[in-house]
């Protein structure tokens, strides 16, 4: 490529980045008109987001009227474990792209009854790099950080954790068997990259630390009310 | 965006691929001229690519020359690990930028004598997604799967796995604590997505099927003499 073209080339990105900004901007709209908390779950493949989301609906289920935007590459499964839980979910799948954008969420939205809804969980392609760069109108970024990835991930992957309003520390009942992630280590490269967002441990499996994820959620869906 | 405009965005990206296929095939140039053994690593972050090579270069170190190239947004920690095992490692730091491309490891290439080095390893950026579109002029590419991740990983990432001349099955000493990966239904996912490649489980922590993994790299590396 010639330096011309190069050039070319970062304009068209921004051009495409700037649409994607009109769109989450609508998205956003669509959520304050009626009243929902829009949250968007990141996080590395397998780190545990869909099963956080079967954890949570059962817990909260009762009180929240929830719903579910899934982002998946291939495949309908997690859309379909989420249904097996009562609730509405709407599956993207996006093919080769690496990660969710306005566009795909806004259509989405169009296949739900926002009105019946209190919490719009996104769960985005699982991908730790590229889905910190799109708004999609979301009021809440969450990362999650599975324990075998290692403690030193926010570190690696900076873009990722300075965008979360909230890191959860998954599977943490296996912090005792894999002996080598510390939570604290953890905790403070989030802080080396200037971000003061709650660190939590939670383990979905076991239970255990999901009440302070739970009063999070219940606290940010009551404060839209 | 008009349709217009999405037409040229594609056109660009379209562009950027072919500079990138290019400059892959000016690598691989390199690599034959030097009798050099590419071998690119892929996988999520955290599935355990930096330590699978630490425990090869312990293993291999004596019989082969080995040289890395490590990819990540941020820091150099990857590239010290390896040279504390006494083997030359260029680290490329890429931003924000969520894979590597040809260029950014022909410059690598440029930092280190190829024709000391038997088998290059390049530890690709930790992302299951972007990597595996750009050829990096590689004579292989490894695709991990590590046991926290899921047995259902390959088929809600087929671009990746659809890739992978080997799959390994990474962290499998976790396999009996963690009770719901079975690595059959691994491989029959990346059967059902049309590759024919090995699957193999490995533990670099406590050594468990490291000898097919060492056997493979001894090999391909004995069919380039």
């Amino acid at each position: 490529m010639t330096p011309a073209a190069d050039e070319h080339a970062v304009e068209v990105l921004k051009g495409l980045l700037d649409a994607n900004d009109h769109e989450a901007l609508h998205n956003r709209e669509h959520f304050e008109r009626h009243n929902v908390l829009a949250v968007n779950l990141m996080s590395s493949p397998g780190a545990g987001k869909t099963a956080l989301l079967e954890a949570t609906i059962e817990a909260l289920g009762k009180d929240l009227n929830i719903a579910v935007v899934e982002g998946d590459l291939e495949t309908e499964n997690d859309a379909e474990r989420i249904r097996a839980k009562g609730v509405p979910a709407i599956q993207i799948t996006t093919g080769s792209a690496c990660h969710l954008d306005a566009h795909m969420v806004h259509d989405a939205l169009h296949e739900l009854e926002l009105d019946d809804v209190d919490v719009l969980f996104i769960e985005n392609v699982g991908n730790l790099v590229c889905p910190a760069s799109f708004d999609l109108g979301q009021h809440i970024n969450v990362a999650l950080l599975s324990t075998p990835e290692g403690d030193d991930k926010p570190a690696k992957y900076p873009v990722m954790f300075r965008a979360a309003d909230l890191v959860l520390v998954t599977k943490s009942d296996l912090l005792e068997v894999l002996g080598d992630f510390s939570p604290d280590a953890a905790e403070r490269c989030v802080r080396q990259i200037a971000n003061p967002a709650p660190v939590l441990k939670v383990s979905a499996k076991t239970g255990l630390g999901m009440d302070g994820w739970l009063d999070w959620i219940r606290r940010e869906a009551g404060s839209r009310e």
